[in-house]
């Protein structure tokens, strides 16, 4: 895709350079792959660039996207070691968030998901990081366990420059109005559909 | 996405294992965002599984996507220096394949992408590579500069296991049906639509 012009210039008083620095909310929807596979791409993107990445995976099994997770935290590393891209944390609800004094099994996933939203509630209040990768996390909002309207508020509150991509199926309207940019991957051929079964590298 | 079962098991005489390390051709289309980002985003796990990365670039542009660019050879580089991960390679057509005594401006973009292609069809024969990324290979074939009926011809004959991922609009229905798993990017909402210019980190 090239870089492209605006299809129109909006008279908000805003300079380029102004526009070209809006934070936005993105939303990876769709029951088609990739919508968290583009969103650690961005992350690759943005350490590039320096940004402090916060990765918060609201998701039951901690084994999941472990590729994505050594990989970022190895460039994490990085950063420690060398100074270059920038610093990266990685939270899983997997098996109790990392500042949780509860850890091991998750019984009660309604509230550890509660729990994980309150922690990245008060990070954008806090402006902790540049770029917030919110996985899987339109589930707990499809399933009551967040409320939505809270978390609308919060995303359009949120002070300075923070982009936030959150991914999942069955994205809420009400997400959708406060996006900036919603992809939808929608599933035109699927392996699995012809009986292949998942395999590392691909599926995780 | 959870990892799931398959819809049915097929009479294929194969075992779980044959199956799950079926080499796949994967296709991002459609004209919303992502297509290119979720591929860079599955070379970030294949590095972590050790695999042979090889990424061509069919754009005009030798800045376009310098992030993902920039992140990657450093992967590569850090394979070479520590073992971690697999190797990377990255060309792209902008100034030139780099194999190419052919540098600097290229003024027939029609006969350096057959030339890419060539190189391409090349080392899948020649097993090169784990992961071959095709970037916005999708164009070349549209425009007629490169042959469909023959790369659909070289994905289905290639040996080994080589999974190969092309992105880009419009994918030709001959490519939709040789690959194993398709994925259409649609476009919900996007901020140029509301005069928003891209941005660093974000579009590059």
């Amino acid at each position: 895709m090239p870089k492209g012009l605006p299809a129109s210039v909006p008279d908000d008083g805003l300079s380029t350079r102004q526009r070209r620095n809006r934070p936005l909310v993105m939303v990876h929807t769709g029951d088609g792959k990739g919508k968290s596979t583009a969103a650690f791409g961005l992350a690759l993107r943005g350490w590039n660039q320096g940004w402090n990445i916060g990765v918060f995976q609201f998701v039951k099994s901690a084994k999941w996207r472990i590729g994505e997770q050594e990989v970022l935290e190895r460039l994490g590393r990085l950063h420690r070691q060398t100074g270059e891209g920038g610093p990266v944390e990685w939270h899983k609800m997997g098996s109790g968030w990392s500042w949780s004094r509860k850890q091991g099994d998750v019984d009660d996933h309604a509230a550890a998901a509660r729990e994980g939203w309150n922690e990245v509630a008060r990070r954008l209040m806090a402006q902790t990081h540049d770029l917030v990768i919110l996985d899987e996390f339109t589930y707990p909002m499809k399933w009551g366990w967040v409320d939505v309207d809270e978390v609308v508020t919060a995303l359009a509150d949120r002070p300075g420059y923070q982009h936030v991509v959150i991914t999942g199926r069955d994205a809420d309207p009400k997400l959708i109005a406060v996006a900036d940019l919603v992809t939808e991957m929608t599933k035109v051929k699927h392996p699995m559909d012809a009986g292949q079964k998942g395999q590392k590298g691909i599926e995780w």
